[in-house]
């Protein structure tokens, strides 16, 4: 399976290139779309929901909305290799843990994937790195164009596009942008950020969603309201929000810098010293070494190490990847060593 | 003044050489030796104390008992190089503390070295590399012998020599190893061993002597009785322990190889890690990852560090000493950071 060719590589969203890459990893917007004809995904018998898959798999095939793509039918597929796809922001966990036919189709780049049966029909990402909200949101609204001539939407003149869950009415549309946020984390800044992130009505999530930790210091924000506004208000309010967290960083790292420099070139050398000597990491560990490492090279305290490389690592050192790498089923203690050899050799440090 | 010369190097003790050094740090003999037409030192008023200081330097001298000599006067000595002599085992706590005319002479190799007026007029000393017990005593008699022809020592032909405790009465002598016991330390069985020395009228202490710590994972075994005994039996009984602990400590860590090898692979390694990068270290903190690294090159896992660089750091890295390589005092967050510089230096581990 393709699959197998994907745990040495990341997403291109993960290159670490594109606009103030140095905090922001990558720009997504998502669309969520249903189809006339068929009930929500949740009143679909398993007939219909197979059926409908069949349907929703040949027209994106048809529409040529993803360029070379990689079908993957999550019935038939194991469940390292579904939560693999959760890892690599391919699909979402609820949608590695659904039953029946379901499916996701993406590019080779993954910077375009389409989660078909999720909690909607369909649920279409697109993926950047670094800051390109607009440009995100375009390719988006191309593929979704594009879709749409090949299907009915549920569409309402008053309510725009009709979704499963009613949060996600109107636009049907999200868009986030993930941060990397150590100093606002180390100095224990980040509760009044997300309280000011908060009241601009933005929601902020860790690295996979919804009830995830801000493992590494990421943070990914988001729209709150989908409804009563057009897209592109959604991209503007949005982006008009980064600007003041990538402020609030970069004062952060700067204050370290001429407060606690001894304290924070510790931190970050330390986190190099234990990432290129370790024989057993766990995937939290490995995750809040990296990141120190990450900002220790943007602050120029650390060598050069290819950010691309690093950005790689966070994903690449997860759990289901360190098995598809070592091309079976571990134990705990059995990945936590495949992790820290995989980091020692991708890094080089030593 | 001549101690200014010292913080770069170890002593001879500290060479790493000697038999069984992977898990004997030294050796050492000491004797308590008080003069007639004196009394105790606790009794003596500050005049006679300086009387007697003279005295007995002179006789150290004379006798030549220590081959080129450096001679100190405590009380003419600041409080961060007595503190200087503590950490190199020169002189003891109690004796950095006191009161008045007191000394130390000692020689360059510091095998030798004769405290003056700690609780006793005379405590002579000797310390070797490795397990020496026989040859250390030997060198120890010796230096008695000279400089008794020197001095009236106070005798009782009942008790032996007279001591101001009269837990030292007797041959005045203790002798005592210094072991690094770091698998008996992690695999938690050090209580256990204590138990079995104990029952053996041993007495076990850390680094520094009576309530120190066992920090860096070291602990000095030591005879509890004087009286009653030749001086040769101490020695033969003090022999005896030894090859059960080197025992206990081997078997463990092949124990640990075995059953834990990817736990204590990682130990170790990450020791070696953070040493080669950390910023700012404690000394405690020091002490405990040159405890893994010293055991890491013992057991093969860590490529080879001359043992003797490694032993000298457990001491050159202690408070008095970072300050003295300074050329000055230093704040404790200072001594931590130039700590972690010499370290660095001192392993090139990078």
């Amino acid at each position: 399976m393709e699959l197998n060719d994907l745990p040495r590589k990341g997403g291109e969203w993960l290159l670490g290139a594109g606009p103030e890459s140095d905090i922001v990893i990558s720009s997504r917007v998502r669309l969520a779309r249903n189809v006339d004809g068929f009930a929500f995904h949740t009143r679909l018998s398993a007939e219909q929901q197979t059926r409908l898959e069949r349907h929703l798999r040949r027209a994106v095939l048809d529409a040529k909305v993803v360029g070379n793509p990689i079908y993957i039918n999550l019935n038939e597929t194991a469940g390292v290799d579904r939560l693999f796809l959760v890892e690599r922001h391919l699909i979402s966990k609820e949608h590695s843990l659904g039953e029946g036919d379901r499916a996701v189709i993406f590019d080779r780049d993954e910077t375009v994937s389409i989660m078909l049966l999720e909690e909607d029909h369909i649920r279409l990402q697109v993926l950047r790195s670094g800051l390109q909200l607009w440009d995100t949101w375009e390719k988006a609204t191309q593929a979704d164009d594009r879709l749409e001539s090949f299907l009915d939407y549920s569409f309402s003149p008053q309510y725009g596009y009709l979704t499963a869950c009613p949060t996600n009415l109107g636009t049907g549309m999200r868009a986030s942008v993930m941060f990397h946020l150590p100093a606002l984390q180390m100095s224990r800044q980040m509760d009044k950020v997300l309280h000011a992130v908060e009241k601009m009505r933005m929601v902020v999530r860790g690295l996979y969603g919804e009830g995830s930790q801000a493992y590494g210091d990421f943070f990914q924000i988001s729209n709150q309201v989908t409804l009563g506004l057009t897209e592109e208000e959604i991209v503007e309010r949005l982006s008009a929000v980064v600007p003041k967290i990538l402020e609030y960083e970069r004062n952060m790292r700067e204050v370290l810098m001429k407060n606690d420099r001894a304290l924070f070139e510790d931190r970050v050398w330390r986190a190099r010293g234990i990432l290129a000597t370790a024989r057993s990491i766990n995937s939290e560990e490995a995750m809040s070494h990296l990141s120190s490492v990450r900002m220790g090279i943007n602050l120029g305290i650390l060598p050069e190490v290819g950010l691309g490389a690093l950005n790689e690592l966070f994903i690449l050192t997860l759990p289901a990847h360190i098995q598809k790498l070592a091309g079976r089923e571990l134990e705990t203690a059995e990945r936590d060593q495949k992790r820290a050899e995989f980091i020692r050799e991708r890094l080089a440090l030593n």
